[in-house]
């Protein structure tokens, strides 16, 4: 049985979303138990086990704020993981104070000096996906904490994606080796030394989609850039598609026609298919859905914890760094 | 009368490239001389003055094998800006080589710490362009080069896109004051208080193109990235979109119709209609064109040149720095 501790409010489409992921995750699988965590009067009507609380953080809170308060949902659920014994935890709310919270009361993993965000990008060569870190948890990292994250990505890439020595590039400003930020050229040092990174060396942005790396990673204020700048040439593209497509009668037909390839792309790069970025490198799988997660999405991030929670990625990052 | 220094080798598809760019220029602009350098047997024939230069910069020269090289066009057109007193260089040739021996030759505008590498990026909101630096000149910059980026990236922007007073912003992990890695955060400082810049806070990298911000400033590792990531979104998605369209009958038919807005998109989102980046912060018009251009993205980065030179772009830099 996975146990997994859904923080049920925060999110901007309220729990109407969450809840309606809940029921059919719970419905679509017989080996999960999920625990609830929300203000009673919203979830009561749920079919499964229930944690009230009376708080709710705003999406904007900050750290301390979510911290003072102890009886919202978000530091509720994550307390419920360790009183519950459970082995995941998701969320929608504020990322920072996720992130806090989280680090603060489920603690680091002994060996790891800095938990990363990580999450997965389409890799349109061949369908497949490419993990990145750390794409948010941090501002500024160390080479170490950066061939950590090279490590944790691996073993995140194997347990999700099946590959059995992935191979982890560097987010760089060049392919050549001698590219990058001081830290960068540093990190690339480290994990070309490393038996436990198969460390292909330097990939630059453009290369990203249809390069062959399993693992893409980078300091977190770098990887955070990588992720919206493409996120964000996505949503522009679409948008000038779109208008480009309704100029006139002709282009009118030729979207009637041409949208079963759109929505084609649509999947291919849709964010709401891969459920969100988790919390790698403290003691619990750690999800954390986009904020404005409607029910499709918020069900995704449930399975993105269910899917790591049955593959053992805790255990592994444990074994792993159990030497360091 | 505007002079041109124009390195004809280099590139990736040879002087016929540069040779059709060059005449159709010269067809095109009555206000305009000039000077080629390149190979006497490849360039003999072009109907403008000429300089003859034995040696070719491979694309992945080192700084110091070009510098080595005193006879390479690329060397050779530098040098040419300061003994023929023109107002521009244009080169595809190696991005890094072309850099360093612009900086060393043609020296850095007296105040300016750094020159960085400035290019234009479509802003979708509004059809127009929004003014990047620094793009990969540096791999990492201190708060007050970022916020000399800015007010020379002002200046560009107004020379180019006629805006008075360029909003600028700085690309961060987050809109909020108070995001981004440490530089970031006293860069943002110094801009906030210097009256010369029109500082409108942090930007991530999914609103810049569809922002407010003319200008859109970086360190230069971080720069490069967003370019990049960017680059290759767009790219991904061209893949992606025609594999969808080909996929049946009925999608091949849509192409056909949807071809128009499709052309549309690739114009609106076309580097080549950019032109190539430009080192800004150096004694002259330094034009750096993509090393792939073809004779119409070359066209681009001479006008490129052009347009700066004519707006005295490198005067109002000079002016802007005097008391620096």
């Amino acid at each position: 049985m996975i146990r997994i501790i859904v923080d049920m409010m925060g999110g901007d489409n309220g729990s109407a979303a969450t809840k309606e992921a809940v029921t059919n995750f719970l419905k679509d699988h017989d080996d999960v138990e999920i625990i609830a965590v929300g203000n009673e009067e919203e979830i009561k009507d749920l079919s499964c086990e229930k944690i009230f609380s009376t708080d709710v953080s705003a999406m904007d809170s900050g750290v301390m704020e979510v911290l003072r308060k102890k009886d919202s949902s978000m530091v509720k659920a994550i307390r419920a993981v360790i009183e519950k014994e459970a082995d995941a935890v998701v969320s929608c709310g504020s990322t920072g104070a996720y992130l806090s919270a989280a680090t603060l009361i489920l603690k680091k993993i002994p060996g790891v000096k800095r938990p990363a965000l990580v999450t997965q990008f389409p890799r349109l060569s061949d369908g497949g996906f490419i993990t990145v870190l750390d794409i948010g948890a941090s501002n500024e990292n160390t080479p170490e904490e950066i061939a950590q994250f090279a490590y944790m990505g691996s073993l995140y890439n194997k347990a999700v994606n099946g590959v059995d020595s992935p191979k982890v590039a560097l987010l760089s400003n060049g392919s050549e080796e001698g590219k990058g930020s001081p830290e960068g050229k540093a990190a690339f040092e480290l994990m070309s030394k490393d038996p436990k990174i198969n460390f292909i060396g330097n990939l630059e942005g453009n290369a990203v989609l249809y390069g062959e790396a399993d693992v893409l990673v980078s300091d977190g204020f770098t990887g955070n850039v990588f992720l919206k700048s493409s996120e964000g040439a996505v949503k522009g593209i679409g948008k000038v598609l779109k208008k480009g497509f309704t100029k006139n009668i002709f282009t009118k037909i030729g979207y009637l026609f041409a949208k079963g390839g759109l929505k084609e792309m649509k999947t291919r790069m849709d964010p709401k298919k891969v459920g969100g970025a988790m919390l790698i490198g403290v003691n619990a799988v750690t999800v954390k859905a986009h904020g404005n997660s409607d029910a499709f999405a918020f069900y995704n991030g449930i399975d993105v914890a269910y899917k790591l929670a049955k593959a053992k990625l805790i255990d592994s990052i444990k074994e792993g760094f159990a030497g360091e």
